[in-house]
Formats: structure tokens, C-alpha cells, sequence
């Protein structure tokens, strides 16, 4: 019975990621006041990666972009959401999100485990054009959003312009012509008085 | 700027998209009260179909299948969601559910757009063994949800054993071992008494 042993540790995983969907994050829906949670933050940036693919600096293996994205988060079912604009904590590569990553990927059989760790490994050291691709979009969903709400999480904030843009700027290693658009958008909220341009002590 | 236009059409349909969150599905999350939102569950179907591809009855082409499992439910935007044991409607490729398609995925570009109505066709008609094998994940995850939440949709909506089996065992056609493993789930739910055995009139 070597399948069914496999099938019952993947079973484990399957059960335990559904955690995913409590995971919440500082980002609202579009035109919405409700929080979105990790898993269909998820969902949305592989419809994103799929539809946008075009337009990644370097050709991408889209399979690998898609598996990066569908298991980037699980490991904020430990460690939670990082706030992108949080001044204490930085959401990468902690200790406690690799503790993470090692008890819930580890539930699957060996292999399977290794190949996640992998990819998710692959996803944060951003040295990969799937990683950067993968980084990309992670970090274009919640602008869209964010200008879709008046401002969101930057207004409630009070994020500067200028740090809005030094967080968000990588995402022209993944991507020129993603962060010209998503720059445009920026600049626009600024002008319009919604992103307040002014320097902050950092 | 055909690239601008390009890219004004692919954000439109990545708001559009947007709305799968808010659609409501009859089953709820494991161990839980919560129902399940149509994104969250395309997701957790695309972590299934990466884990368990190996137990397919054919091998499949996996990026297929997560293209599948990614926009499968999409239609449901404008046609709502459709409970399996309704006795009224059937969810499979109404005129509602075709309308949708075209005018959800028409807000991308025309060979994207044709590309993903494809794959959603490809998907409904489940003739090819990717169909298949998504088809299988998609009635799968219902059944390991309401095992976990005490009988769940079954035993809110009295469903009886039989209808169960009815409605489920077409995941054999897309892998055998997975349905080996669901039917041996159900039938303990079954003996449980939790799921009652007795035939009713269809």
C-alpha cells in the first residue's frame, strides 16, 4: 500500500494549506471595503502572471511562474501576513517563514517536499526570470488595488509617494513594461493629491 | 502604443476577474462554518492537481490542467453558482454559462480571448484526458470538505448515499485511485450513519 501511504501524506497537505484562506491581508478587493485573504490574493496573481506573461523582461517558463505564485504564501500560515510598508519586520526570508516552509512542505512525501521548497527557495532569492516575473506581479496586484480604492492602504497609512515607489520599483527587474504602467499610476494618484509627495525620515 | 492597448485590455479583465471572490459556494471551508468563495476554491483545486497529478488515469499535460482549474469557475461571475444536487439546474454549459464566457473573456485580447474560451470549452466537454483528470479534482474537493465538516452539504440538504455515488463517481474516469480513496470515504460516512442510505425518487 506505498500509493496509499503517499496519498494520505498528500492528503495532510491538502487539508492543512486550506489555512491559507484565513490569512488576511492589509489589501482590500477591487473597489471594496473586505480585506483580501492569501489564497485568493493567490489566485489572482496566477490569472495575472498567465494573462500579462508578454510582457516579463526575459521569456518565462510559465509553469514554474505558476507554481511559485500558487505556493509563495503558504508559509504566512505561521509566520502571517508582513505589511509591505511595515518599519519593523521584513517579510523575507525570515527564520520563522523558513520554519514554515519545513513543517507544512514536509508533510508531503519526500520529493515532492524537496521540489516545493525548491521552487518557493527559487521564488524568494528573485534570481530567477520566473522569480522576477513571479516578484513582479506579487507586487503589481496590490497598487492595482490600492488605486482602485481611492488610495487604500497608502491613504489609511500614510505611505509618502517616494516610499510607495522604492518598495514597489523592483518590479521593473521582472518587468519593464509593467512597472512603466504601474509607475504612470502612481504618478497620476500623486498628482491627483491622493498619494501625499513629501520625504519622511526613513 | 499597440502594446498600451494590449495592456489596457488585460487590466480590464484582471478587475473583471476580480468578482469570482464574492461568489459564494454551498460547501464551506474545512472544519468549518465558512463557506467557500469560487477563488479561494480555484486555487485550492490547482494546489490538488500539483500534488496528486501523479494518480491520474493518463499522464497529463499539468499546465493544462491548472489553465483549467484557473478560470474554470469564471463564468460563474455572471451565471452564479450551481449547487451539484440541485434538482433544478444543471451547471453544465447552460446558454448563461456560454454567454458569460464570451463576454468575460472578450475583454482580453482576441487571440488571449480565444485561447482561454478553449481551454474552458475543453474543460466542460471533458473528452481529453487533462479534462478529465481537472474534473476529477473539481468533485473531489467537495467530498474530502464535507467529510471533514460531519457530512456537511450532504446532511444539511439530506442528500442521500446513492445520490452521493451518482454525482461523484464520474472522478474515476479522470483517475481511478483518487475515486478508490473517495468512495472509501463515503461509504465510511456512510456506516457512520452520518450519510443516510436509502434510495429516494430522482
Amino acid at each position: 500500500m506505498e500509493n496509499l501511504d503517499t496519498l494520505l501524506q498528500q492528503m495532510a497537505f491538502i487539508h492543512e494549506v486550506d489555512k491559507l484562506k484565513y490569512i488576511t491581508r492589509k489589501t482590500r478587493l477591487f473597489n471594496s471595503d473586505r480585506h483580501e485573504n492569501d489564497a485568493e490574493h493567490s489566485w489572482h496573481l496566477m490569472v495575472m502572471a498567465l494573462v500579462l506573461a508578454q510582457h516579463a523582461n526575459e521569456p518565462v517558463d510559465i509553469l514554474k511562474v505558476l507554481k511559485m505564485l500558487l505556493i509563495h504564501d503558504l508559509v504566512e500560515i505561521d509566520a502571517g501576513d508582513t505589511f509591505l510598508f511595515d518599519t519593523v519586520l521584513n517579510h523575507t526570508n525570515t527564520e520563522t517563514e523558513r520554519k514554515a516552509a519545513e513543517r507544512i512542505f514536509r508533510l508531503l512525501p519526500e520529493a515532492q517536499a524537496g521540489e516545493f521548497i525548491d521552487v518557493w527557495e527559487e521564488f524568494e532569492a528573485g534570481q530567477t526570470p520566473e522569480a522576477r516575473y513571479a516578484q513582479a506581479v506579487d507586487r503589481l496586484e496590490p497598487i492595482l488595488q490600492n488605486i482602485s480604492n481611492g488610495g487604500g492602504t497608502w491613504k489609511e497609512h500614510s505611505i509618502p509617494y517616494e516610499k510607495v515607489i522604492q518598495k514597489t520599483q523592483h518590479i521593473q527587474n521582472g518587468s519593464a513594461a509593467l512597472w512603466d504602467f504601474a509607475k504612470a499610476l502612481i504618478d497620476r494618484t500623486a498628482e491627483a493629491g491622493i498619494l501625499r509627495k513629501e520625504p519622511t525620515e526613513m
